[in-house]
């Protein structure tokens, strides 16, 4: 069965919507700090979108598009000035930074206040994670993985999780969290031998790689959960316009995911297609959080 | 093969002494205060060892052994007056603390200057070994057992590599340096279905459990190399002093890990003894560590 990540996000917003009721009724006003540098085209597409569910949901956004030449000092100095700010309950981070403040990404991040890191990747809330310590903030596509599968009652505890792809932002953190819920969990990556010995064994498969078709058929279990993380945009096969080298958002490309789903669709118990899948998890998850500082900043002032 | 912990640790002994002759030119004598908290046998066996190997070394070792029924604003005052004392390089905390502290483990060690962690527990230290930013200071028992693979010159990117056990001390933390190290990983735990599926996939199996034959012959992979973490003492068959139930210092009792040694011994290709095998390398490890902090002060003061 297919997973419908947009109905599941529907749910959460429908929670969220109570709360901004809630804190309404308290004079608050959830505000999130979006903050891009530089000009990748990605990276404007997915900034926009959460400066617009933050508008339809009634969230106040602040949009800060910063010149990809900024010096470290002074993203340091902005993200200062929204740690101070008590409009502001989230600030989020558009990532990857510009080549010259890669190499500093998580010197910057952990500038931000601990109870303002919406994205969850503050080193401490990171550690705590490690330690499941319940921190303030999850990184937001692995919480929307695990709400998934929360919304489908799936028992995580004893199962066999196989998580393909170790990055700092998706399946290091993923991998963590299913420990924490008392998952077996193993993490496979480019270095991994006979990746299909471990993907066979996999009740939970979770990939995120962007690596398209990286998961066919042979490679899955009869009837596991497939959460297909990876986003890519690929060419159409019937498309063969010669002169569209530099235009990658039109009409002649897709999206894919990591898993051959077509194929893989009726042979699992549940897959998440792309686009539609984890990813409006993702922004649901980040407008969760900033609801829930707000609820936090507003519970322990009372 | 049997693998000799003393041996190995002899080897970093050797580069610690040419490091302590260094320090020594600069009037610089590392510190380690090594903080007790009540009357665990064991712990305080521990604690002694340690102290006795500072000693054996020329480390200066500052033994605080306080009350049971200290209070945690008390405990964490002397953290504060140690992080405050130049003569201290490190500060080690024993585990477990008793009882009424236990909840406020993480809140405790979190007190600790990250700069003389030599435990490498500190939440900020621990964020940095899962995020593989390189951490000054690493848990000492994982960062023993990649000493070990290292003295036998063992590949570990792209193996399979399962660590049965996820405490926050040894399972995780190693499974983590592990994954950082390019290895395929699998965490097994309490809640594993079939635990023998996992373990005979192993390249490498790592068990720190505190169950006493928990890994048999059957389950190994053969030519596979073994990291016993585990430490029991039980009674010795021979023995059957009914008179005994209150001495366990007695020679009545043996240590014992987590693997049928005797029987797994000739089917591995390594396998490290308990006790001898990895336990020597955690105390080598929290004076190479201590060491270092002191070269770190240095190398920064010049």
């Amino acid at each position: 069965m297919s997973i419908c990540g947009k109905s599941i996000a529907l749910n959460i917003y429908k929670n969220i919507n109570s709360d901004l009721v809630k804190l309404k009724s308290n004079n608050v006003i959830p505000g999130l700090a979006i903050i891009l540098i530089g000009d990748d085209k990605s990276s404007i597409v997915y900034t926009k979108m959460k400066e617009k569910k933050c508008k339809e949901l009634g969230i106040n956004s602040y949009y800060y598009h910063l010149n990809s030449n900024i010096s470290k000092n002074d993203v340091i100095n902005k993200i200062n000035t929204l740690n101070n700010d008590n409009n502001i309950h989230g600030i989020l981070m558009q990532l990857p930074f510009p080549n010259h403040l890669n190499k500093s990404t998580y010197e910057i991040l952990n500038e931000i206040d601990i109870k303002k890191d919406v994205d969850g990747f503050h080193t401490t809330n990171v550690g705590q994670l490690f330690l499941n310590k319940t921190p303030r903030f999850y990184p937001c596509t692995p919480l929307g993985c695990i709400e998934i599968l929360k919304y489908y009652n799936v028992e995580i505890s004893g199962k066999n999780v196989v998580v393909v792809g170790c990055s700092q932002i998706v399946g290091k953190p993923l991998a963590m969290m299913f420990l924490n819920l008392e998952a077996t969990v193993t993490i496979c990556h480019i270095k991994t031998k006979n990746l299909k010995e471990h993907t066979l064994k996999a009740d939970i498969l979770c990939v995120a790689t962007g690596v398209p078709n990286l998961i066919t058929k042979d490679m899955i279990k009869k009837d596991s959960i497939i959460l297909d993380i990876g986003i890519t945009k690929i060419k159409k096969d019937d498309t063969n316009d010669t002169n569209d080298k530099d235009n990658k958002n039109n009409k002649n490309y897709k999206l894919v995911g990591d898993c051959d789903y077509d194929n893989i669709l009726n042979y699992s118990k549940l897959i998440t297609p792309v686009p539609g899948g984890v990813g409006p998890l993702t922004i649901a998850m980040l407008m969760r959080q900033t609801v829930n500082s707000a609820l936090f900043n507003l519970n322990n002032s009372n």
